[in-house]
């Protein structure tokens, strides 16, 4: 060990019934819109059970064995920014409650290209639903420009 | 994005050929015995760039299309120590080449609980080969001891 870097660790996860999918209709400000559920990485817990955790928090629902399908990655020129990893679950238990994050509810998996997505959901999406799809990695288009507001307009990606 | 942690990166691929996988037999004295393929995500690389750079280095072969099968988490009380990547990999081109890494050779998927395996390489391959299992956490025994040298013996795990 020894070559540490500062990342954000971030979870979100895609829950399954059949054809539909939970999304969650996000209310904050800088960036609303259709998600899934899904947060950060605390201190002392493994990236599984904070995708647990998180969905629990957010949903009211217990997953049972979630499974990594993928990683969502911000590259900055001298570091990896954030990693988020992504994951499926088809078994759950509880009952359905939204929180304060925004409300959430089951769609169609096929509706989600014509719901009011946010940000970066689209190519998102094709992490969770592809076969051999890995990785979305984000990088910024001009890594010589002064670095403001974070943007998801500023940066460019790639599906690996 | 804000919630930052120190975190070291790294990757390891299971190249296939049929029956057959390639190892690695590590030299290095910190960690000697036999692994797979891997390394360091450097910086502004995606980490699917990184695990194709690292093959390369040390086998002398261009992995195609790896995919991500699972992750081997180190977590500190206060923090996630650091993240390797474990991809797969079925299609490649390429000579074989050792690098000053370690020898690396074919060797059969059946004889690889025989070899001289590298500390923590047993549990590894249960995310490797099993299809159900996403992640591999390895957290301290005794979160209240000096900490001094890092050692395996140190850590316990459990496979999610």
């Amino acid at each position: 060990m020894g070559r540490e870097v500062k990342v954000e660790l971030t979870n979100m996860c895609m829950i399954c019934d059949g054809t539909k999918v939970l999304v969650q209709n996000r209310t904050k400000p800088g960036w609303p819109g259709i998600t899934f559920p899904g947060g950060h990485v605390e201190a002392g817990e493994s990236i599984t059970d904070s995708v647990i955790r998180e969905v629990f928090e957010e949903t009211g629902l217990t997953i049972e064995h979630p499974h990594l399908c993928g990683i969502k990655t911000w590259g900055e020129p001298d570091r990896m920014a954030e990693i988020a990893f992504l994951y499926k679950a088809e078994a759950f238990s509880g009952e359905l409650k939204s929180s304060e994050e925004g409300e959430v509810f089951w769609a169609e998996r096929d509706s989600l290209p014509d719901m009011q997505l946010a940000s970066g959901m689209e190519e998102t999406f094709r992490v969770f639903f592809g076969e051999n799809l890995s990785e979305l990695y984000y990088s910024r288009k001009d890594v010589n420009a002064p670095v403001g507001e974070w943007r998801y307009e500023d940066w460019e990606y790639k599906l690996q």
